[in-house]
């Protein structure tokens, strides 16, 4: 997978890229990643990437013409169909089944803007999919693209050691994970629970099911509303 | 405001904190931030932080001690009493009115795990408060930590040179952004609606109304549930 980046921010990217699990699947090629000052491709005499809005009001827009320009160099040099994708508030929220989506994908195309709106002709004219990764706001889109990047990257193959680590993880089960307990077997008095040192493989699955049930419903009942409970599950939640 | 971030990856951090609005801002003296490598707490021979799960499965667990450790010492070199945050997926969805209520704090905690579970005394008895940026999974606390940092960190007072920025933005007034257009007027014959280009400031505030609006309905119908439309707004909507 390419996955390109245009920010007027590129530093921003190098700590996160380079590290742990995304610079392990980089060597493994799973993916590679580059990243664009869209300043450099602006054709005004100062590079400049943003003016004033029309209709007047606080705050700046980034102009039309680098960012249609630096996207359609990269689509030049390339015979795939990237998706472009903005990241804005406006967007689409991001949930893991749109990083599932993605991670089929061969080239994703990040635009990350910073602290201002994007000209509307970008949003209209140029990108694939707009996403939001929640209800909060951001200085700039760059954290976003690594988010969505970091989510996408840990479901390509050969990325995750153990696959079964990205199947048990919440959200693909469709129930909030339960509780994990490591050694020692009692810290300063508190202890783990007797069901998972009893050895009983039964026991464990029920208990670790029931406390995924349990949890789920207390915060985050609105996931219940799509998981298809078993009859046994049923009991479990109704003894509560 | 202190901010500490618990992290396997310390360097994950430097290109985002030093970057932008966050690197003003603390050249501002609105926050500080240090990184704290837990496993430079753990007690054990090999610096271990993790340890196999009880009751079997696949995956590690970060135990409790290196953490706890880490962060009673914090506690220990301070009088304030910091929000100790752990960033994981059955967490609080974080929002908008988070991030306002955690920038009236002092000091902020965060724990950042890494593609493993915590040990679950480690939520039960050392943190107040669980957050997850969304239902999407990633390999690590580190990226939340740093969105939850930077949509406090762009609330603190003086950071953010015009406020009216922060206040126009989605989600601060309950809908989305309208549409923003700058120079030039028509970009390889895409062209910039006719009421912005107007001069009437009635006529630019209305169609901008309407298209905050009109994008918000089409898009989160779910933030218009929480809005209080006024008589004229409900006409607009129902034009459509």
């Amino acid at each position: 997978m390419k996955i390109d980046f245009l920010t007027l921010f590129p530093d921003m990217f190098t700590g996160v890229m380079e590290s742990s699990i995304m610079k392990k699947a980089q060597e493994k090629n799973a993916f590679q990643y580059r990243t664009f000052d869209f300043r450099s491709f602006a054709t005004n005499k100062h590079n400049k990437v943003d003016d004033y809005p029309y209709g007047g009001g606080a705050g700046m827009v980034l102009m039309p013409q680098p960012i249609f320009d630096c996207v359609d160099s990269i689509k030049e040099e390339t015979t795939d169909n990237p998706r472009v994708i903005l990241m804005c508030p406006q967007g689409e929220t991001f949930t893991q089944k749109k990083a599932e989506e993605l991670s089929e994908e061969d080239h994703l195309i990040f635009i990350c803007g910073h602290y201002e709106g994007y000209d509307e002709r970008i949003r209209e004219h140029l990108v694939t999919d707009e996403i939001s990764i929640g209800d909060f706001v951001l200085t700039g889109g760059e954290l976003g693209a690594m988010v969505v990047t970091d989510s996408i990257v840990r479901l390509l193959p050969e990325v995750l050691g153990n696959k079964a680590s990205a199947q048990e993880d919440s959200f693909s089960t469709g129930l909030l994970e339960h509780p994990h307990y490591t050694r020692p077997a009692d810290y300063k008095g508190m202890q783990v629970p007797e069901s998972l040192r009893s050895g009983n493989h039964q026991k464990i699955a029920d208990w670790r099911k029931k406390e995924s049930l349990k949890r789920t419903k207390e915060r985050r009942p609105d996931l219940l509303e799509n998981y298809p409970l078993s009859e046994k599950e049923k009991e479990w939640l109704s003894e509560e």
